[in-house]
């Protein structure tokens, strides 16, 4: 109760299986008497692409264009785009972020990726001498929710899908200092019945009910790769 | 010689180190006698956000949308946007991609992830049936170029950087069929004396004269994870 939830969702259909689990997270977090904003990707037509667009008025060094250091001096001097402002304010105000997509490519889509090549720019979110447990984002909460075109079955053929969330979980949010949940995922939405629908939606409603009670996972090799 | 190559490369800034790998590559594979095709992503203006926009007339299903379905049937019936056609083909005629790109949030770009969720539409680049070593695009060959902020010794204290190529290498290009060569990263180019730079440029040149004699790597989790 009094919690911030922020939830970058990244569907293009409010029909589709991750509406459906949005719609969830949205209700269930509000009647816990939190507050919850979405961020709705493809609805905002967010730009996924890294370039000069994002820095207002003069560049640092406008002979060679680097899209790092530029982006952290704008955010030093106040002059990053309206959007990615917006966006920061969103994620400094949250204890959790959520994310909800579906898997594409073992990875979360382009425009979630380019949600966090943007929005978490050195300075807000890290810097190098304080990453991973130091990061700038230390004191917040992150959850990955996402679906699979796959079965269960057919990720454990060739290894297991926690390989994939290295990337995502260590590489993104633990550098940033944000402490990571277990992962939510939905196996195949797409290819099951719609009883086996109706009981991941109820499981994930279950799981948001004791959501703060969780204990976040240890976020080093072993638990990826054990 | 009369091997086709196809560059997919992500960065802004021409003068940067990415550009000058970009520009070796040219320049090396066409005397060797090799057809080269760049696809300069930012300068393309390259559309990362996977939309209807990718459908040209009707959709197949247009009361809920749904973008592997959509593409896959746009792809049969030969109704997917004018881009993706002409990236598809840049594909097929391909033996070598190449993936030039800097590291971000241990991943690629969004703008080349968008390029990969765009253009590797089921039915073109994979079927369900069809993954793997039975992927649609066998008989290619794959490398993934890219710089690093960090140093070598940064990437390896909390884990080795072939963690983060699971997902690339092997969800993506494995997945399609695609042979995968040993990757090339360039650590921290930004960070290293012009020396040490110029070193760099001279390795990858060094490697590109050989490259045709290489093996693919056995992208098993044993190669990631070992």
């Amino acid at each position: 109760p009094g919690k911030k939830v922020l939830i970058v969702y990244a569907h293009q259909e409010p029909k589709s299986f991750n509406g459906s689990l949005l719609k969830i997270a949205v209700e269930e977090l509000t009647k816990q008497g939190c507050s919850v904003k979405v961020s709705d990707l493809y609805a905002m037509q967010f730009e996924p692409r890294a370039t000069k667009n994002d820095i207002a008025g003069r560049l640092h060094n406008s002979e060679a264009f680097n899209y790092g250091v530029e982006t952290w001096e704008a955010y030093k001097r106040g002059a990053l785009s309206k959007d990615l402002v917006e966006e920061q304010k969103k994620v400094k105000e949250a204890d959790l972020l959520i994310f909800q997509f579906p898997l594409f490519w073992f990875n979360m889509p382009a425009i979630l990726k380019g949600w966090m090549d943007r929005v978490l720019v050195q300075g807000f979110a890290y810097d190098f001498s304080k990453a991973y447990d130091g990061g700038l984002l230390q004191g917040k909460l992150c959850l990955f929710s996402f679906t699979t075109g796959g079965s269960k079955e057919k990720y454990a053929i060739r290894g297991d899908i926690r390989y994939l969330l290295w990337p995502m979980q260590h590489g993104i949010m633990h550098f940033c200092g944000v402490k990571v949940l277990e992962p939510h995922i939905c196996y195949a939405p797409e290819n099951v019945s719609d009883e086996k629908r109706k009981e991941m939606l109820t499981a994930w409603t279950q799981r948001l009910k004791t959501l703060w009670k969780e204990e976040p996972i240890g976020c080093s090799p072993e638990w990826y790769f054990k």
